[in-house]
């Protein structure tokens, strides 16, 4: 959803991960709508971008993008002229001012079932778009289902906080990780895939985050000798044979007050006794 | 994704919310993906489900929801019969164990120009599912694009613990005040929609998301009077006339670690001056 004055839409959606790879996007409109469009698409680095938009109208954003991305997008600068338009593409996304238009390109779309959504028009959208978070291979979506754009921002902060920034590293990591274990134990499905699954999950479940951001290519050899050929998972600090110093840090900076109390504590006892020896 | 072993898939994807308003969807199988499948369908409060299954392949749970759920699916004890079975589908998910029956059907629904998704064959893909938050209006998707369901698990559990468990309902009471708003001051764009979505903003900005899920129908009348008439934005200690309860007792059980370690600082130094008397 793109206006904080949209109806809420009755019943949920499904939130979906849609596959851009090699695909064409239609985005008509100049706007600055049509610029958060297309930095929505570029940001999946996959699909062609087509733009149609009179230049005059030009926001200065979809300019400068349009402007930096000249491998990834095509720019026309005219209006959108009929049905010849959306032929060939997968995605259509208009972002105009002129509702009555949205309206005839949605209907087009609709007969030749390409998915199509109207910035502002929440009837005539196959899809919507909410607030996102993308950590490299980690993409997090967060719909309020039309109930405005602020909540989902302030929900959005909540979590941007309690992630520690990691998790994408960690995810690329246990990705490696998968990858190197399947060129020793290759295959699909049966035994061996279901003892693969399991060893996959034990690492995940047993190690942190931060300990997953730190397996390099040497640590991932590591704990497959000593993990998957023994058929065991070792924790990060046999495997790295070093204590946890970023654990410690943190744990410092959340103990610090407790320490200060403590100290306080006894200062002010003993400033008792000492007041009252006198 | 459903399989652990999913390979990592190259760009990212365009996370989106489908709407699934009377839509209907084919699901071919029963076993226990499946019945994950019709769980996020049913999610949706939206869409018909069709069930393609032979019953002695049914996995319990499918079963108990096929059972449960006579209004919005329909079941056929047989197996998918041929192209007449996605017509009329508007989103068609296959999770059976034959790999070659899956690509068949996908193919047709890439023909047909259904969206289609096959469980752990992520090429045949033109969607993914991803670990899934719902309170109320609120939803939130976590993709890892292939790198694992473990991995999306961990962030997902770390958002929830990040989240009050009040958000869905604030988001909903910010729908029904700005419901009650635009009946006070109705009409689309120019500059009272402008003054609305500012104002709006500013609630949503100055509020805690605690305090949100107090604006009951009598408190949004209050506000509207108050704020939106004035044209201010109150603070809820203006508008409930009344001390911050809740915030209190989350400062509280906060604090308890460091006024404990004062506490025993003061004994230990206690000890130790008395120690010291004898």
């Amino acid at each position: 959803m793109s206006s904080a004055d949209a109806p809420p839409v009755a019943g949920g959606s499904l939130l979906i991960a849609w596959q851009l790879n090699s695909k064409n996007v239609l985005i008509v409109g100049g706007g600055e709508v049509a610029s958060q469009r297309i930095d929505s698409i570029l940001a999946t680095d996959a699909a062609h971008i087509t733009v149609l938009a009179p230049a005059k109208g030009l926001h200065t954003r979809t300019k400068e993008l349009i402007d930096a991305h000249t491998s990834r997008i095509t720019y026309y600068d005219r209006r959108f002229s009929g049905p010849a338009e959306i032929h060939k593409m997968d995605m259509v996304l208009t972002a105009l001012d002129d509702v009555n238009r949205s309206r005839e390109i949605c209907e087009m779309c609709r007969k030749a079932r390409i998915p199509v959504n109207a910035a502002d028009i929440p009837e005539l959208c196959d899809f919507y778009f909410g607030a996102q978070i993308r950590d490299g291979p980690l993409q997090i979506m967060i719909s309020t289902n039309g109930n405005g754009p602020r909540m989902a921002a302030l929900v959005k902060d909540k979590i941007r906080k309690a992630l520690s920034g990691g998790e994408g590293e960690a995810i690329e990591r246990v990705g490696a990780l998968r990858a190197k274990l399947k060129e020793r134990a290759p295959g699909v499905g049966g035994q061996l895939g279901r003892r693969r699954m399991k060893w996959m999950s034990q690492v995940c479940n047993t190690w942190e985050i931060d300990d997953l951001t730190r397996l390099d290519d040497a640590a991932i050899t590591k704990l497959l000798d000593e993990g998957w050929e023994k058929n065991t998972v070792p924790s990060p600090q046999q495997l790295f044979h070093c204590s946890k110093f970023a654990h410690s840090q943190v744990s410092i900076s959340k103990t610090w007050p407790v320490l200060g109390s403590f100290v306080l504590g006894a200062v002010c006892t003993t400033l008792v006794f000492l007041a009252r020896r006198r």
